[in-house]
This record gives C-alpha cells, sequence and structure tokens, in this order.
C-alpha cells in the first residue's frame, strides 16, 4: 500500500552531536534511550549505555541490545536503585559502582569509541550524590563535538538542563502500579 | 565491577496485557515505543509496529528493527505527516493508507500474531481524522488480554487515556531545531 509513496532520506548539512536529557517521573526514560540506540542502528551509528542503577534486576534491554551487537553495546554497572526499599547495598556501595562507571564514561570518551552515548539514569545517581556535578559537567566538556550524549533519570540538574540542546520531560499520567498491577515483562522491565 | 550484585528476574504472578500511551509535544514518543521493541526481544516476546503516520522520510528504526527480526516486525503505512508542510499527499489519500493500516492491525489482532501491539502516531491519526474514534475502540475491545497495545503519538483522546493502565505525556522542555539545528540521523530520526 505505499508503493506510491517516495521515500526520502534527509542528510543534514552539518552533522553535529547533540546533548540529549530525558527527564520526569513518568515511564519511557531508558525506553526512549533504548530506541534511540535502535534507531541509530538504521544509520550505522554506533551506540554505548553505560546503566549507572540499574544491574540487580533483569531488564529486558539487557539482551535485547546483544541483538545489535556490534553497533550497541551496553554495560550494567549499578546495583539497582539506592535508598529503595528491599535494596541492601550502602549508600558508599553504590557510589563505589557509580565512580567505577565514571571511569567507563571517561574511557568511551578518550577513545571516541561510539557515535552515541547513553548514560541511563545518570540524573537520578547526582541526585542521590553517587557522581559529583563536576563529574558530570566533566563528561559535558570532554564529549567531542560530533557525539551524542544522551542522559537519564529523574531530576535532572538545572545546569545540565541548561547546556543541553534537546530536553524531555516524561510526565506520569498514570501507571498501571497505581491499579495494582504487577510489572509486566516487555513494558515494565 | 558487578561481580557482587545478585541478579534477580522478576516474573508477575500474573501476566496481562498492558495498554499503555505515550502523547505529549516533546521528542520521545516513537522512540519509547521502539525501545519496548527492543525490551520485549530480552523476554522473547514478539512486536509487532504498524507506523500510521510514518512511510515518507526514512527513519532509522526502519532498518534498526531488521536487527531484531523474527520478534519484531514493522509496516510503515502512512505518507507523512499530513498538513505539514511540503507533504504533497491528501486528506483523502493519508485516509486511505491509515484505513488500509487499520485493516493490517485488526489482522494482527483476529490472528492473535504478537505479545506487543505498537501503534504508532495512532493519537495523532485519530486527531488528523485519519481513523475514527470507534475505529480505535474497536482495536481496544478486540485486543487479547494478555497483548500489549501501545498507542503513540500527540493529542492523545482523554477517552482512551482513560481505559488505559499507563499513560505517559512527554513535554517538550526544549528542543534543538529551536536553536536552527537540523534533525540529526539517530537522535532525530
Amino acid at each position: 500500500m505505499t508503493d506510491q509513496v517516495i521515500v526520502t532520506k534527509f542528510e543534514p548539512e552539518h552533522r553535529q552531536g547533540l546533548v540529549v536529557i530525558i527527564t520526569g517521573d513518568g515511564k519511557g526514560k531508558t525506553t526512549s534511550a533504548m530506541g534511540m540506540a535502535l534507531r541509530g542502528c538504521g544509520h550505522g551509528l554506533k551506540t554505548s549505555i553505560v546503566q549507572f542503577m540499574k544491574g540487580d534486576l533483569y531488564s529486558g534491554e539487557w539482551d535485547g541490545v546483544k541483538l545489535l551487537a556490534p553497533l550497541v553495546t551496553l554495560q550494567a554497572t549499578g546495583k539497582g536503585f539506592c535508598g529503595i526499599q528491599g535494596n541492601p547495598y550502602s549508600h558508599a556501595e553504590h557510589r563505589k559502582n557509580a565512580q567505577d562507571a565514571l571511569q567507563l564514561v571517561k574511557n568511551i570518551l578518550k577513545e571516541d569509541s561510539c557515535d552515541t552515548l547513553i548514560l541511563d539514569e545518570i540524573n537520578n545517581a547526582l541526585k542521590l550524590k553517587l557522581v559529583d556535578k563536576d563529574q558530570v559537567q566533566q563528561i559535558l566538556d570532554l564529549r567531542p563535538p560530533h557525539m551524542h550524549l544522551v542522559m537519564t533519570g529523574r531530576n535532572a540538574h538545572p545546569d545540565f538542563i541548561e547546556q543541553a540542546d534537546t530536553v524531555s520531560e516524561v510526565r506520569e499520567i498514570k501507571h498501571a502500579y497505581r491499579k495494582d498491577i504487577e510489572p509486566q515483562p516487555g513494558i515494565d522491565f
């Protein structure tokens, strides 16, 4: 049915890396970042994903991205959501993990080894003092101009919103868990 | 660094399909739906994507999802954004395409051939009268209880927000195009 449609492939006159922040309390921040990784594949772009908080609870994207290898790589360096009920790790342990994650990020920046760098839940990690504001600023400063940088998580810092090119706030209008529906695979994790 | 982390794989006592709506004017609605398709792969879930508006302008997800085949299939049945400057197709042509897309959707529902059904930009298609409200209601009524239904696009109808389990509104805080930055591959398309 699309045989009469002429498909155009847009190419910007000037390619440049964008700083994108996806914040807010609604569902669809990490998910959106995963969609960017998938979309990048269609353009032959390499994406590196570093997950700052996740690591203790299986999430479908871990195996999903394996289907996108070698274009997409994911490292889940976290120990779950610091301070959330049931999470057994201390703040010091979470911070150590997040600091290790920063080192990974610095290596990626230094080696200029991807086109899109996704720092999943780094906004939370900053809010929870697992990383410092100066450290996040350093990432922005070290970013090669052609590299997209995507930062997700609630409570994005206003200074980074100021510096970003595109910022979306995902607002929760409603969420299934409020109706006591359990998290469902494929949608919630 | 994650060797001390115990990874738990959550399994809900009761699996059920969710109706998810991603609406709002910000960047990250289709992208989020693509992330759900990717995430579903990690759980072995099959996703069918029908894009109601897109079809005239190449978007990276078209080739990206091919890497997820056969778990994920995508059909871009649209002719671009109806009424947008530069789009040469009449409302009647856009409507015919959207109606054909509905037929695809009905077949998917009838054959119960996926775990997650993504109707990309169907909210816009309804707003632009390319599909009718009764027709969208019929999709919700025909949905098998185990099937996730994800509806994206601006201006989601309040009646469907009412019926949905999870609804996120993606608000634009800022967007690169307002700084006259051209759309960039991997991020914007």
